[in-house]
């Protein structure tokens, strides 16, 4: 693979290096790993890529990238720059006849997360979204559960990404992560609810399968002079009659990376902690509680499939995020040879992106106007 | 004491019942255990009572226990009700000249709550409430710590009351608890928010000290023919810029009683659940989290006195809502000699009830008016 | 009932009331509190005692309480004294008519115990010893499960009971507590197995339903000038070939009293912590873990019988020890009324504190002669 | 590097290739997969190898990567057989120039261990255990926490590692993974203890710094016709004083890998449980507990530099493998180099794995001479 963004120090970058490189089967071959040509090129010294693979800027990786023969050019390209710079990538490497593998919130705005997918299903290249969340193996097992009824019909979700780690004014100290993602020129309209908002809105949807009809809005920025939200709190009603409620917040005091989800059905309820990732706790009316564990006999075959190590032996958030780059190359590696995409791959696409702009702008809207109730339309 | 309603099989009688006898300070000698003279009588022999202090109404009980000379009649009476009957029975008490305790939420109706609040003043006369979630040690802890400033400017409260007992249509089955919460003649215009939410919002507020500015509120009927809410979601805006997420459920499945609250501030947040009172759970943004345990010494002073048991040896429900009478009572004795109330006593009083009922009244309000956000004006 | 023991101040004798008075079926009427004949006579007006029952010494209490019309004086004694004191006050309150319940470790040594069971027999009077950790229903629902056969044959017992609170050497301070428990003249020949050891070897055997065959004690002083063990480690073999663990400490920094028991089948195990007592954690080889929780409709008779409130209002230690008084008190009813004891009554009798008293001097003998493997014997 | 066993389906070979793999550092280029050539030729395509690096027998495999010039020869091999291969593999690299990555036990028994030991030393080559447990963040903040003294004084560890899978006689009816460890002529003279018992000495040593003077062990073989023991319950003194209870079962229903230590100081004691790999539970006997995190600001340079994520995204597994690998790469790039081993490297070395054969010997001895106190002498 070939990957924009992501240079030395760049955290997302090196998460999607470890997923790509777990398995074994994923090489990092080229890159253009920042906007500064000389740190994109000792960033590519520190990978050992040949140099002349390293690339000052992206538009001239995709030409000469494409230009190499097949078998020598790069599968697919990983895309972990900021918010602003996806769609602008994305596109060039699509048009140059490249698969895509792209960080979220997708674009910086919905208007162009519409444009991407209508490119995508032009060129008919694989493009895929990480939201990694949906990579574990325990909320595959959830959406199963969902799936085969054990639930019943779906009443509530819950769903929550709490942070503290905006709590401080680091945005407005220039610490770079900070500052990016909460500078609308760059993040896009919204922060707390583009960056880690879309991941709950994504997991909750993933597991029960449900779609927001309207939601009501309330954002709050906490920290004085900050130009985005760092909390927002939403209620969601869901096409069908459930309800939710989803919130995110960047400043929750002592809240690392929690999300979770809790999913209400009317014979049995769910619940998942990306702090105990390994667990899939199921509650019931009249029986006793369930602890559903990774790894064994008993789960479902999807579950099965996403797993590496025996119960037990914990799996977490890299083995997840590789279970996405894993679906995703198996699709790419289809693309490649010219055969058919495998029905039963797995991984977040350009249609959830869409729908995760689209969760994004409602939300900014029904804030923006008081907190008003407003549909989600796409 | 004296006790109004309650009977033979009546789960909240008993609990109020075994709290007050918890001490061994409290004797139960008087009472109108239900609306059937005969059921009152048997409950009456059940308890050991003089038969002649089994009253076959709450009104003949006011009177002939007022009649009796000081020291041998009651020194106050339990309201333990269903939610309609609560205020007539406070009235004929208070007017009788008794300190009262009364089951939540206080009145049926927001009008009501306020002329008892007049009552209450005008008669001098004790009146405690029954939210006993705030009687838990580990939740007066937390509110130590939000007073002394430990959490800094709070930002944030979730609390939460999901509970499962409703998911199938009990109340139309004639479950009796169940069809008098969900009748709005006997609980009044809310099912959920106004038999649990009310407690959410209490222990919300108990912890934090914050009150609601305004709020809006998403109200569901989950199970077809119920005549009130069975789920209530709620965004709330406190005064001073606190933002809030309360939620209260009857048909979670598999969800039992586990009311717990989170309250975010700029220097760390705090966690409780009732499923694990003992436990307050603090996080900082750059320290190890802490788990306060009841019962050791570094406790603060006031957790320490609502403390019966060492550490490890677990206290819980029982004990929280002793606690509640233990503090009436000795306000109740002071009252009794006439000598002033104790400075330090704390239990939940007439105006946490008017508030209550304040929020239940704005709950409804916004969730009828389409969910709007809705000022709480008492 | 009456007590000898308890006055002011002292810890377990404020236990026994507390779970003796919940139920509001036992009132304390009599009590010789104190060898301090003045400190008795200020404990009883705590407790509101009449002075007259209020005695100066244990023998004078039974005596004249013997001497009372039936329905006027005591139906039982409860002792809470040190251990050296329950022989000789049991056999005065034994011989003079009555019946006991009686605080753990049973007698001062085996011998005791021994002459204490023929007593109990030859008298035919109810005695109750308060090991109070089997009052729990998650206890009781675990030994169902093992008689039902749902968890196989049993292979192994872990038992532990950690506390932390004599790392310190507060015995050495004066520390009242702390002083008799580590005296061999009031405590026995053990301190730490004495005390807690003996609650976790009842604990296994009352779910596990094992009897020990032999055991291999390693006893440790590790606070100087400490004149009995503060820490023992024992392996045990079972009768019937299973194997087990049992150690008790208290001097394990921050330990409480989360004594705690696993046991072993071969069709599944269980897994119950004081600290969370209304769960009962069940692992299956092929089958999720499922948590068994207090109060629902799916747990055994036998639990059900033992609870007093809802699921989710959690029940805790207070309940669990007046579970023992609850269980004496029917048998102690019947015998007073001269009916037989029913038959399903479920308390810890005085053989289980002969087998207590053996399992306690088999651990001290095999730790004074070097550790080496000793059979149990009565 | 190179391979040795862990061809097709061989778990603890992925184990490696994963580990390895992660941080994109090592390469996997020449590999003896498998005593079967046709199965090690597979194998070898599996990953992508040149074929003509793909050996039938670890023999030809040392003798032409020595052959090849520096720079294109392996490394490093790992070693990933069953026990009883262990050492004639090593012994064969070592003395052809290469640095060695070996699986645990070390070796089949405590004499080879002592003759590689020798070898290691002779050769000046670098030898890794995978002892991967003590690559854990949070293991190493644990060992950082007693070195500084914030426990004091240790008193006891408490080690344990249960697990169920070998309940049924799955090594009767053929399981290639139980039939190979419950052979005494590929297993070595134990089969729980050596295989998982020695993980659990290991883990308790590396945090504690404590040897062992000497143990009592009981061992029970639970599933007839086994020839090795599946549970193995040990007390132990460490030089010093201080105290142990060790245990490890492979017939626990249930229980999957959650190896697990306590550790108790004069000052505090500390939990760490693989089940939760990113928690360090430290209690103290005057403050509140504290949930140490990986990955947070607040933590040692030790536990940080062993640290990929960010806190709240879980590690776990795969990244504690890795550090193993990851710091022997480190020293056997120095190796390689001719330069010197930095002085901080982090593994377990050659040295460890003979004091955990010499554990293994000790409590076989132990056990087999009737549980007796048995010395351990290396």
């Amino acid at each position: 693979m070939g990957m924009v963004g992501g240079g030395r120090n760049a955290f997302i970058g090196a998460v999607h290096r470890m997923a790509a490189w777990l398995d074994g089967k994923i090489d990092l071959v080229a890159g253009a790993f920042s906007s500064d040509p000389e740190k994109s090129k000792l960033s590519g010294a520190d990978f050992h890529l040949a140099p002349e693979r390293v690339y000052s800027d992206y538009q001239t990786m995709a030409t000469s990238e494409a230009k190499l023969p097949k078998g020598e050019r790069i599968d697919f390209v990983s895309i972990v720059t900021p918010n602003h710079a996806h769609f602008p990538v994305a596109k060039v490497f699509l048009e140059a006849g490249f698969n895509v593998v792209c960080d979220k919130p997708m674009t910086f705005n919905l208007d162009e997360a519409i444009q991407l997918r209508d490119l995508v299903r032009k060129t008919g290249k694989v493009f895929a979204l990480t939201h990694n969340y949906t990579g574990y193996p325990m909320v595959k097992e959830a959406r199963e559960m969902v799936r085969r009824g054990d639930l019943g019909r779906i009443l509530k979700v819950v769903a929550e990404y709490p942070q503290g780690w905006l709590l401080d004014a680091i945005d407005a100290e220039g610490q770079k992560q900070a500052s990016w993602r909460t500078d609308p020129s760059k993040a896009g309209a919204s922060s707390c609810i583009g960056d880690i908002g879309t991941h709950a809105e994504n997991l909750g949807r993933y597991i029960s399968g449900l779609e927001i009809d309207e939601l009501c809005a309330d954002f709050t920025t906490f920290v004085q002079g900050r130009r985005l939200e760092d909390d927002g709190n939403l209620l969601v009603r869901y096409k069908g009659g459930a309800r939710g409620i989803l919130y995110a917040s960047q400043v929750s005091a002592g809240e690392e990376n929690d999300i979770n989800a809790r999913v209400y059905g009317t014979k049995a309820s769910i619940e998942w902690h990306q702090e105990r990732p390994d667990d899939l706790i199921v509650k019931y009316p009249d029986a006793p509680r369930r602890i559903f564990r990774r790894g064994n006999g008993y789960v479902s075959e999807t579950a099965k499939r996403f797993t590496r190590l025996p119960s037990g032996h914990p799996e977490a958030f890299i083995e997840a995020f590789a279970n996405i780059y894993a679906e995703a190359a198996r699709a790419i590696a289809a693309e490649v040879q010219g055969k058919p995409i495998p029905g039963d791959v797995d991984f977040p696409t350009v249609d959830d992106g869409v729908m995760g702009m689209a969760f994004i702008a409602t939300a900014v809207k029904s804030a923006n106007e008081g907190s008003v109730w407003t549909k989600l339309v796409i």
